[in-house]
């Protein structure tokens, strides 16, 4: 058997500023939600070079009824899926590894220290939206598939590429390719996880309670009813809820978190008057959903939760409070902590990085979640990015952590996939 | 002694034309803040027939630094004050009979039946903006002077008339008619009270509350400081001052009122993301004022309310609750119960109405806190309106209300400011 690992260690090495063209035509292209045709193009030309096998498509038809459809998008012109499948000599198991192209906006610009599509280097990092979520990760994955590539070394699985749209605004680009027929024995998704190997991840959903009041003069107020007071029983309701909700959470994943799986109320609005009585109280929140549990049963038991008000209040009888599900949606995922991938996964980060990984459970969905739950795919999330700075100005990312990963994976795909020696 | 209620009655009674021409003229000019020109112009044509001494200028000057000064104004450009006076032959004690000319903006036009100015009358009641708030309480002052003045009965004491702007923004017109040198021994405003005589108002103030929390991915939320969660405990700190400040509320025109002077909590909001940490929330709020209490002893409780705050949170101490007090606000005002025009105003209602009159203490602030608290000068409360429908769509006056007011301020006049039999 060769040694891969050095071989791949010298090829990443020497082939460092592929890497750093991919990445800066990756950032310099502004891939937000509906402009994320450019950036796909310079993906496809790049993997033109690979030989692989290119699906380039427009997200249309069944998608839209799917129960796992998440978008407030009503079409996806121009804003091309892409998948490229290298396939392998047979009988090895496959792998899909999926990094996403749409970025978040790049928000207040004044807040960036520069132009933050500058893709500008600094000390080893790479400045610019997008480069640590998920871009560097995504350089990652097409550094190792062009490793091996160039090093000759042919694996029996296939490899099938994902670069997707949607993540962030609800997934609908991984939903597309698995119902597209994309399957896999396994996946990998280079989300930021400052290199730590998320074998769980945590879903969340959005939703928006309406509580009535009924409005009066401030000066008599006794002759309305406030929905600001009305709003404090829900609250504690739900953090109440938030609490049994965690107590179920024994998986020593979690022994760190002080809350595993939170309710964030994070939005409330009510009332339109100083001297009014409000009559109305939205409040916005997202609800954290367990690595292994139904997106319904979290939704159940908020619905339940509130249900309950009406028996300690009969205004509550009179006027429930309403329940809206809305907005953005990641499903959680979680894989067999036995599952052969993570046994390869961590050994090949020790060859490269001479320390144990770090095993955590992430607090945030990727699309992970869809794979798993909808496609039946094990996954784990591992890569390059600095979670802190995702979605922060002068995001960027740590070039070296970027080769490192490109070398785990592509030492993890010649174990998974398999090599004829 | 003639019979003065007869010959009054039966002046009213054949003029009511002139009261509702009056009115509708007054209601047909929409006379909102900064546009109340040409409503005062019609004023001002009506009292040249009742031989009155004219005064109409322009606020300026000196009340932008007075420290009851209210308004977010910067001019009064064509928005003159009008007061006019009917001096007394002598020995006789003097009244000032207030009104104000502004109204409130007529809202959503589609929840009116007719137009909001069109003044019409269906069974007795005129219909239009300002017609109970309180423009129909006015034209029972002018109904009162010219009865007088048609009947022959000469007072003693001097009749003060104001048609003054600005009293639904805070009360400069009223305050200008003050620092203009005007003063009497008592006042009449007759505000819609449902012909009830309130001698005690209560004075109002809003304020603007800002907690701080520190922001947070909702998925990690307990990196963060809910600046939501830190509302609750400021909301319940101001329910209990409310309580406080209520419990020492012993005055008998209370007793039917559950809560004499409240604190209303009527807008909130903070947050702008339902997944991340909301690091602000505002509350309006506002606060009523005792009647015999300082606008500053009240401000000074909400302040030290906060401010013990700091003790129970070390947060608080961090970042304490930000307090502003801002936009409207108007002065308490309350009469001595035994004093004499009290008396005369009851015996008169009794005398028109056979009835007994209800004497209560008002939920809201009038011009009259300014013209006590800054004027030193007695005022009551009285008037013909309804004050359900202030404000709201559809206003209306009865007529009935407003003619017999008119029979009672005009004979309260011959007694409080005595004539020459």
């Amino acid at each position: 058997m060769k040694n891969y690992q050095s071989l791949v260690h010298s090829w990443i090495q020497e082939n460092n500023e592929i890497g750093i063209e991919l990445l800066q035509q990756l950032v310099r292209n502004r891939s937000v939600q509906a402009n994320e045709y450019e950036a796909q193009q310079v993906m496809v030309n790049h993997l033109k070079k690979l030989d692989l096998e290119i699906d380039e498509w427009e997200v249309e038809g069944d998608i839209f009824n799917h129960p796992y459809f998440c978008s407030t998008r009503k079409q996806f012109l121009k804003s091309p899926n892409v998948v490229a499948v290298k396939r392998g000599k047979g009988k090895g198991k496959s792998i899909i590894l999926n990094g996403h192209i749409d970025v978040v906006p790049e928000g207040d610009v004044t807040q960036w220290s520069d132009d933050p599509y500058s893709g500008k280097i600094i000390k080893g990092k790479m400045y610019g939206r997008g480069t640590t979520d998920m871009k560097g990760g995504t350089v990652s994955l097409l550094l190792a598939i062009q490793a091996l590539k160039e090093l000759g070394i042919e694996l029996k699985g296939d490899i099938i590429f994902q670069s997707v749209i949607e993540e962030e605004s609800g997934g609908a680009g991984t939903l597309e390719t698995i119902i597209r027929g994309y399957k896999a024995d396994a996946a990998i998704i280079p989300e930021p996880t400052n290199m730590k190997i998320f074998p769980k991840q945590q879903g969340s959903m959005w939703f928006r309670l309406t509580i009535k009041g009924r409005s009066a003069h401030g000066g008599t107020r006794y002759e309305g009813v406030s929905a600001i007071e009305k709003a404090l029983p829900v609250i504690s309701a739900i953090q109440a809820l938030e609490k049994v909700r965690n107590s179920r959470i024994v998986d020593p994943l979690y022994e760190n978190k002080p809350i595993p799986i939170p309710i964030n109320l994070g939005v409330i609005r009510g009332g339109d008057w100083p001297s009014s009585v409000a009559d109305e109280v939205i409040i916005e929140g997202r609800i954290g959903v367990a690595p292994d549990e139904a997106m319904s049963h979290a939704q159940e038991e908020l619905k339940q939760c509130l249900k309950d008000l009406e028996e300690q209040d009969p205004w509550f009888k009179k006027y429930p409070v309403g329940l809206d599900w809305f907005g953005a949606r990641w499903v959680p995922g979680t894989i067999d902590e036995e599952h052969p991938l993570m046994a390869i996964l961590q050994k090949k980060f020790q060859q490269v990085k001479n320390i144990k990984p770090r095993i955590e459970a992430s607090p945030w969905g990727t699309d992970g979640g869809l794979l798993e739950k909808v496609g039946g795919i094990p996954v784990i999330v591992f890569g390059p990015g600095t979670t802190e700075i995702a979605h922060f100005p002068n995001e960027y990312i740590e070039l070296d952590r970027m080769f490192e990963v490109a070398e785990i994976i592509a030492l993890t795909l010649i174990d998974w996939c398999g090599v004829n020696n």
